[in-house]
């Protein structure tokens, strides 16, 4: 991010961690979730004391209030940005990844593509009653580890717990606040005629990592999820091209529903070329198999930039200057027509209409 | 709220809703969630676009962003309040509301109790494949009257689809960003010996009425649900009132355990007197068939606020003012021990402590 933001902080009010500290009178040794953990009363005060703030460690604030008050230092010109995901994603633990660490860098990224900073997140959980309380340890410290990472704060929770057959096992609603920049404004309707399409690697591993470790299909792949925290790569990419245009993470319905998506708001045309669209082959081997298009499986750690054509080098040696962005590429540009439409041109040479995910291949990958 | 609050309004950026208006080419026919609807392809879009957004109205800005970017003008001090809730209330149309109204009530309260002025909401559906559309449509209807009544806008929003009996058929999560004014500090850890303990009106009806709705039990009833939104009454009392240490919404767990949390908050005692509480004779008559005791039973209206005793009759004024707080009351005061807990005068004559809600005698009613 540039200069003036990265000085920001969120001094979270209210934080009272002895008094917290003091209160956890008994160790924490329930092996599963009941109703009573989502009563509100006295075995949720357990489970949020005992496990859930200990775990999560300086990352949280305390759970006594139900809001948390943030001071956001240096916020004179007061613009935010206001994101919410929840996630289902089946199975919770998979290859690069799991729900936990899923939901933190989901919820960043969508406030790095908005140009924001991410400052907080909230953690919402709905629990099934029955799940093993290791599963929803290892979860949290998940959380801990991802949002430790990225440099955001977990700052309020909720707790819920539904009956056996009424959840399955665990789901996830993260919201996350970032501060933006005075001045900045990404949108993709700012999109012009000429202008490139930057794409930060290679793409379909999320989704092809979590298909597989759920199907235990008989395809031999080593493909882990690519979920990353991206607002580092995007404050990289906007020092060294500040006219880009906007970003996108392709996640649910991947870089042809993103490319599609982009092109509606603005109403031009996107085209991209196949041959310069990285694909690992385990990735283009599985997909395949499976009769899947890469371009429409999910990525949760990648990025497309649309960048002026003066500072599209500019972005591109930022790409891959960041550490998850080591093949990005040029994949394409914007054009006038047909209107509200992505184009692929071929690898054999010839050109199609990519059109956005139909159905759903790949259920609850996120 | 205080005056220069009042005047604060959340000008949300991006919003082009010629463009989103354009977009609905076909009308929405689908009957039921598929797994599509939760895919982020064309079935998404066409929920987003032909449902979602036309039902919410004026209140939510178009789905073209992962996040929305929100100037809060005015916010020099910039210091927000930030919650978040899931709710997986069963059934999910109940006398008196429903998961929609009561996913914007419930939220708004958070803010509202922590002293912040609510400004807007996200909205984060988890849906059961085969939900009848018209189940969500008649939720989005509620979610967008309750919003509308508050004056909150819903700026984000997420949906995700799962399999047939991977959830039960709805849940919701709404997060919420509020205001907070300068120089304004809310909290249980505030409360001095002495303190008015005040409730804004008879309890136990919400937890009643899901209760009764849900197992069609054969108690001749005619209780409906309080969910109400409390930001108004909140500012008005502080208006009366300025001083006031705290408030509270006793929502699962009840008048008890928000006590009891507050009481372990200060480090105080809070003495209550058992007549001065209204309770409505059905509620009541409800609870002893059940073996419930009220105090244990969730409010999703009712407000508890903690008031030196020098303003605690103008703040049982406003409370009373207030179109949720006719039948408000002073029930108690903070005492300086035993610490920690929460004594209970009977009606008898006698003293009893009363304890936080242990078990869930009411699952899922929020």
């Amino acid at each position: 991010m540039t200069a003036p933001l990265s000085s920001l902080t969120a001094q979270i009010d209210r934080v009272d961690r002895a008094r917290a500290a003091r209160r956890l009178r008994e160790p924490f040794r329930d092996e599963r979730v009941t109703l009573s953990h989502g009563s509100g009363g006295r075995a949720s005060r357990s489970l949020i004391e005992g496990l859930i703030l200990p775990t999560l460690g300086a990352l949280a604030t305390t759970a006594d209030e139900d809001s948390a008050v943030l001071s956001l230092s240096g916020l004179g010109h007061g613009r935010v940005a206001f994101t919410t995901d929840s996630y289902v994603v089946s199975p919770l633990f998979f290859p690069g990844g799991d729900i936990g660490s899923l939901a933190v860098h989901g919820t960043i990224n969508d406030l790095a593509t908005a140009g924001a900073q991410p400052v907080c997140l909230s953690l919402a959980f709905i629990l099934e009653e029955g799940l093993e309380m290791d599963v929803l340890r290892s979860v949290l410290r998940s959380v801990g580890a991802a949002a430790d990472a990225a440099g955001v704060k977990i700052v309020t929770g909720d707790t819920k717990v539904v009956p056996r057959g009424k959840a399955d096992r665990l789901f996830i609603n993260t919201s996350g606040i970032g501060l933006v920049a005075e001045g900045r404004s990404l949108s993709a309707m700012k999109m012009r005629v000429g202008d490139r399409v930057l794409l930060s690697g290679s793409i379909g591993e999320h989704g092809i990592a979590v298909m597989l470790a759920r199907e235990a299909l008989e395809i031999e792949a080593d493909i882990c999820s690519d979920s990353a925290p991206l607002h580092q790569m995007v404050a990289d990419i906007l020092e060294a091209a500040p006219t880009t245009r906007a970003f996108k993470d392709p996640t649910r319905g991947g870089v042809a529903t993103s490319l599609n998506e982009m092109a509606r708001q603005a109403g031009v045309a996107i085209a991209i070329a196949e041959r310069q669209i990285p694909v690992r082959g385990d990735v283009r081997a599985a997909c395949e198999m499976l009769g899947l298009d890469p371009l429409h499986i999910a990525n949760e750690g990648k990025l497309l930039a649309i960048v002026p054509p003066a500072e599209a080098n500019d972005a591109l040696r930022a790409m891959r200057a960041s550490p998850h962005g080591g093949s990005a590429a040029i994949i394409g540009e914007v054009l006038d027509g047909p209107q509200d439409m992505v184009l692929l041109k071929t690898e054999a040479g010839g050109s199609r209409v990519l059109d956005m995910l139909v159905g759903d291949p790949l259920p609850r990958i996120c």
